[in-house]
Order: C-alpha cells, then sequence, then structure tokens
C-alpha cells in the first residue's frame, strides 16, 4: 500500500541480493523507520523484538533470515543453525515454524553453491503468494462492499468497523481485512473505516490508524468500548476482523475483544465477517472456546502505555496504581454463530465446517 | 471507605464550621491529595476541574459551596451568586442543579442571620443521605452476592465484574455499584472484583481499582476487551455496574461500553445489575436509545494518555499519530431487556416499567 503516496511493502529485498529490509513498526505511529537486515542475527532481533510482527510477515522474515545466511554460508550446519535462531525468537508462532520448515526442506537437498539463490528466490515467493492471498481475499470482500454501496446513495459513505490490525503492516501487502477495504478505496468507493483503539497494545491507534491515514483512507479512531454504540445507532454498515486462528468449524480465536463486537453486531443487525487466509485454519481444531487455550502476556502490557509526549519524547506511563493486580488475555474466542462469513483467498463461506469444508475440500479431508 | 485502614469519605466539613474537605481526584491513582475549600470559589473549582466527580459527590459539593458562602455572606445577593457560579460549572450535571435548587429554596426564606448554618446542615444532609441511599442499595446487592456464596464452597471466591467507577469515590460514601462488593467484603465473604480499565478516562484503571485496593478488596484489572473472555470462561459470577441516568422503562445511560458487557453477560448467562439511586431515574423518558443524545467529549481524551513516568513524573503521551481523526462517544444505553434486575435503595426490581413503578410509586405517578 501507499505511505504518502509512495508504493511500499511491510518487507523487501534490496537489489544487491544479499539485504532486506524491514519496516520497525515498535517505533509506529511516532517515527516512521526502516532497518536494512544484513544479517542473521538482525532478521532473528527484528523477530524477537517485533520489529516485524503479524504472522505472514514473521514468515517472510524468517525465510528472508535463512536466505541472508545461506548467501554467507551456505552449509548444512549454518542452515540448521539459522532454523534453530529463528525458531526460538518466537516459539509458539505457527507461521514462523511453516515457513522455516518449507525453506530447510527446499535447500536440504541441494548442493552448497545452489542453495543462496534457491533461498532468495524462496523467500520471496512466499511474500509473493502472501501478496496474492491477500489481494484474492480482498477481491472478495469488495464484493460485499459494492452491494452495501449499491443500496446507498451515490458518494454516501460506506462505514466499516475492524479491531486492531489486519492491515497491510502485518502481512506483506494489503491485509487481510484491511484488504477489501483498500480495494474499495482505491476504486473510487467512500469507505470509512472506524478503528478500535485495541487495548492493551493499541494496535488499532498506533498501526490501523497510520496505515489507513497514509494510504489516504478515510477513518475514525475510537475506544474499544465505543462500538456497540456506532452499531447501535445505525453507523455502521460492515464489520471485518482478522484471525489469528480459525478452526475447522470456523469459530476464530482473534485480538481479545473480538468477540465483544460479533455480539453487538449480532444484537444489531450488522454484518460480521472475518477475513482471513485459509493458512490460519486449524483443521484439527473444532470447538474454539474448549480447546484453544489463551496465552496471558505480561500485565505490564496493560498497566504501562507507551506514547509520545509533549517535548515529543517517546516515554511509557503507567496507568493504574503501582499495586494493581492486572490480567492480560491476549485472545478471545468468537463463535462461528455470530459471524455472517468468512473471506478466504477461495471465496467467501459460512462460518462452519461445511463451509469451509467446500472450499478446502482437500483440506478438511486430509485432516 | 477505608484508605489502608484509616475511615474516609470523599467530602467531609472540618471541626471550624467553615472549612470542607475533598480528595482530589484528577491526581488519581498516583498521589493522594487533599485540598481545604475554604472559599466559593474553591468549591467553583473544584467541581469544573473535577477534583470531584460522579453526580451525588458534585451536588454535595455544590450545597457545602453555599454553606461556605452563607458563611461570609448571607446576602440574597451572595445566594443568588454562589447558585449563578456553582451552576455554570458542569451545567448539564442535573445532580448540581437539584442540589443547587434544594438548597436555594430552603434558604430564601430564612433570615440571613439563620442561613449560614442552616446551609452548613442542609449540606450535612444532602451527605448523609447519600450515604444511607448507597448503604440501602448496597444491602439489597449484598443478597445477590450472599445467594451466589451459598451455591459455592466455602471459601470460594465470588466474582464480580464492573465497569467505570460507581464506586466510594464518585459518591460520598460506599458508592453504587461497589456498596455490595465492600459490604460482602467487611462481611469476610471471598469477594474477587474484576476491574474494567473504563477507556477513555481510564476510571476503572485509576479510581477503582484504587479504592478497592486501598480497602483491601481482592480485584483484578483488566481491558475493557477482556469481559468477554473472562464471562465465557467462567470467571464472573455477577456483573454490577452504576447508571449516569435511567429511563423510566429501566433502560441505563452509563458509561461507554456498559452495553457490550451486558450483551456478553447475557451470551454467557451472568447476571447482570445496574446499581442505581432513584435520583437517576428520569421518569419523563421512555426508549433510551432514540431518546437520550449521548454527549461528544474532547477527541483528546482518547489520543492523549495520562500517567505517570518511569521517573515519577505525571504527564500524557499520545497514542495515534499526530493527525488520526478521532470519535468521543462518552456513554451508551443498555437496553432494560438485556439486565437481570435494578438495584435501588427500596430493593431490587426487574429493568421495566412496571418494576420501577412498583418500588417508587408516587414517581412514577407523578411522571
Amino acid at each position: 500500500m501507499k505511505i504518502d503516496g509512495k508504493a511500499y511493502r511491510s518487507i523487501w529485498a534490496e537489489d544487491d541480493g544479499k539485504t532486506v529490509s524491514i519496516i520497525d513498526q515498535t517505533r509506529m505511529p511516532h517515527s516512521f523507520v526502516t532497518h536494512q537486515l544484513t544479517t542473521l542475527e538482525d532478521a532473528a532481533i527484528a523477530i524477537r523484538d517485533m520489529q516485524v510482527r503479524g504472522a505472514p510477515l514473521i514468515g517472510a522474515t524468517a525465510a528472508y533470515g535463512v536466505a541472508i545466511a545461506m548467501r554467507k554460508d551456505p552449509s548444512s550446519r549454518m542452515l540448521g543453525d539459522s532454523y534453530d535462531l529463528l525458531h526460538a525468537t518466537r516459539p509458539t508462532a505457527i507461521n514462523l515454524r511453516w515457513a522455516l520448515d518449507e525453506t530447510a526442506n527446499l535447500l536440504r537437498p541441494l548442493p552448497e553453491a545452489e542453495r543462496a539463490d534457491a533461498a532468495w528466490a524462496h523467500a520471496a515467493r512466499i511474500c509473493e503468494e502472501d501478496v496474492e492471498t491477500n489481494h484474492a481475499i480482498g477481491k472478495h470482500g469488495l464484493g460485499l462492499i459494492k452491494e452495501i454501496a449499491a443500496k446507498k446513495a451515490p458518494g454516501e459513505p460506506i462505514s466499516i468497523l475492524t479491531h486492531c490490525n489486519a492491515g497491510w503492516l502485518a502481512t506483506v501487502d494489503w491485509g487481510t481485512a484491511t484488504s477489501p477495504v483498500y480495494q474499495a478505496h482505491d476504486l473510487g468507493l467512500p469507505v470509512h473505516v472506524w478503528v478500535d483503539e485495541t487495548r492493551p497494545r493499541n494496535q488499532g491507534a498506533s498501526l490501523t490508524a497510520w496505515e489507513l491515514g497514509r494510504h489516504g483512507v478515510n477513518h475514525t479512531l475510537i475506544v474499544d468500548n465505543a462500538g456497540g454504540h456506532v452499531m447501535q445507532h445505525g453507523m455502521v454498515d460492515l464489520c471485518i476482523v482478522g484471525s489469528d486462528r480459525t478452526t475447522a468449524s470456523g469459530d476464530v480465536c482473534n485480538k481479545i475483544g473480538t468477540y465483544l463486537k460479533a455480539l453487538a453486531a449480532r444484537d444489531n443487525g450488522v454484518p460480521f465477517y472475518v477475513a482471513l487466509p485459509s493458512t490460519t485454519v486449524d483443521w484439527t481444531v473444532d470447538d474454539g472456546i474448549r480447546e484453544i487455550p489463551i496465552e496471558q502476556r505480561d500485565g505490564t502490557e496493560i498497566s504501562w502505555m507507551p506514547g509520545k509526549d509533549a517535548q515529543g519524547q517517546e516515554t511509557s506511563v503507567l496507568i493504574c496504581p503501582e499495586d494493581t493486580p492486572v490480567a492480560n488475555y491476549a485472545f478471545d474466542v468468537t463463535p462461528s454463530h455470530l459471524m455472517s462469513g468468512l473471506i478466504t483467498e477461495r471465496g467467501i463461506c459460512e462460518a462452519s465446517k461445511a463451509g469451509l469444508a467446500g472450499l478446502f475440500p482437500e483440506k478438511a479431508k486430509a485432516a
């Protein structure tokens, strides 16, 4: 997508064939800083310190990390070491593991002299596939937006609520939940996005608001508490969120608070869709609420809020008494019956076992 | 309630008969600062700058403001001036107007020499009545907690979720939503409170967490997004929230986000009660969603977050891009059908026209 008129991806290979560039997302929204990754360690730090985040982008960064390592030392020992180092950065990230396995399986049988070029080409392919997947999700979601637009007066805004950042910064490009929005905007449809702040890590306020603003998409930041009110008053035409993990029956585990928005959407007759690449589907799990363990993260993510002070310094402030006990549940599960449908790279389906199996019969059967 | 073992109210008259003390709530939770109000202007500033907040406490402070003025100058001109000055501090606060009207109506017919003592006695009576009302609310709500406790193993915690600060700091003492909790705690029942952070002004994180902690009540701070998850997993026995304004049919206008918690409670079979003094009921309004206009406050309440930095300095930080458009809806309306009941000073009733009229027939009839 564009940043003030200039096209960007969240990760890109430089022309020298040995350097990869990323946008440091820990500095957003207050500073736009890019880093050049020239060593395996640079790539590991970028993932571990969350300079890059979002499952697809983590996978792409890991694949490029191996490629960078292979350029310097294409030995099998380095292949194993780079796998181990990168995997340890965020051991629970399924996409990271997947990208590393794919890369290692491809490179291991090759002669050393061919590994570096193959690794670079493979990392580039992972990126292209992500872009294609997200573009396809956007194309299908765009149909929903066009249907809503057709029922409105010309020029009347189509308002879409989203939660967290399932935007282009979480992927290589387009994003998942934002892909239909960007495609509608680029076609000239008057979309407007309600951006949930998304406490505790504020990915809505710091990332989604930033990327929509830089691309020129009309949007308004609200607190997570406000979603029910705006739906109650007819100010939302459509909700689209992302998914961190989807069950075979269509339950969606996503950023904490997603479930509350799905409840409000149902109560007010607002369509609620989840945009997801099929790689987020765990075909071995059915009941998301019972079967998916919810990660508890450090309480300081709630009690300390990062930002920029009036002097322009990036700092953090404590927002509760120092001795307040805090619980920080990172995700929640939205049951499939609350959703209008799932937007995947192969089309839109009912959020159900039958719906997903209809679009992905080979994966449903294999599970 | 107690602050580290010492009993406090949110406002109290000093023994000199001309000074009133308050806790400066704008400094919470990081500093505990009390102010002595010795002039009419002090009282006006305390209300205008939100050193005191919460409808009952604002009313009590205004009544004491008139009393302070009468001690210095009991003329009818001063009575009128003090009314005007105090009323202008927060012109939309219904309780402020009510307290001032009551006070002025009482004082105007009196000889000047009697006005100061009468004003002080009247302000004290407003405070005592608020304490009695809240204590009665707590006694009725305590019954609900005892019923839940009776179904649990001895010592097993009873978990209550609350939103915003309907605590003793918003009233003269006890609070509304917190009154049943304090009474249960003081009886030795093992209550635990899930404290919603309550963006954007963070009254949960800064006030409710503070007052529960200082009184010794077990509690855990969570983000507003987490309420659905904890209810989904059986970790909440009961929700109790306050009300800023209640319709004659039992709809409740309360801090933004209350509605989302009511939806989650219904979806998970968790009892959802609203604790309210009958003074919050507007007997002329029925449909809260259609008839109650929702105040939009300044967007900087969302984009700038106050707190204390690592050096101990109280400051604010910007949490989104500087040019991000923000909408700040202060309240939402929870429709009565989502509630298990209303806890009032006269008992618990169904959230409905019949329920409220049953407990307050004289008020329902007069409307």
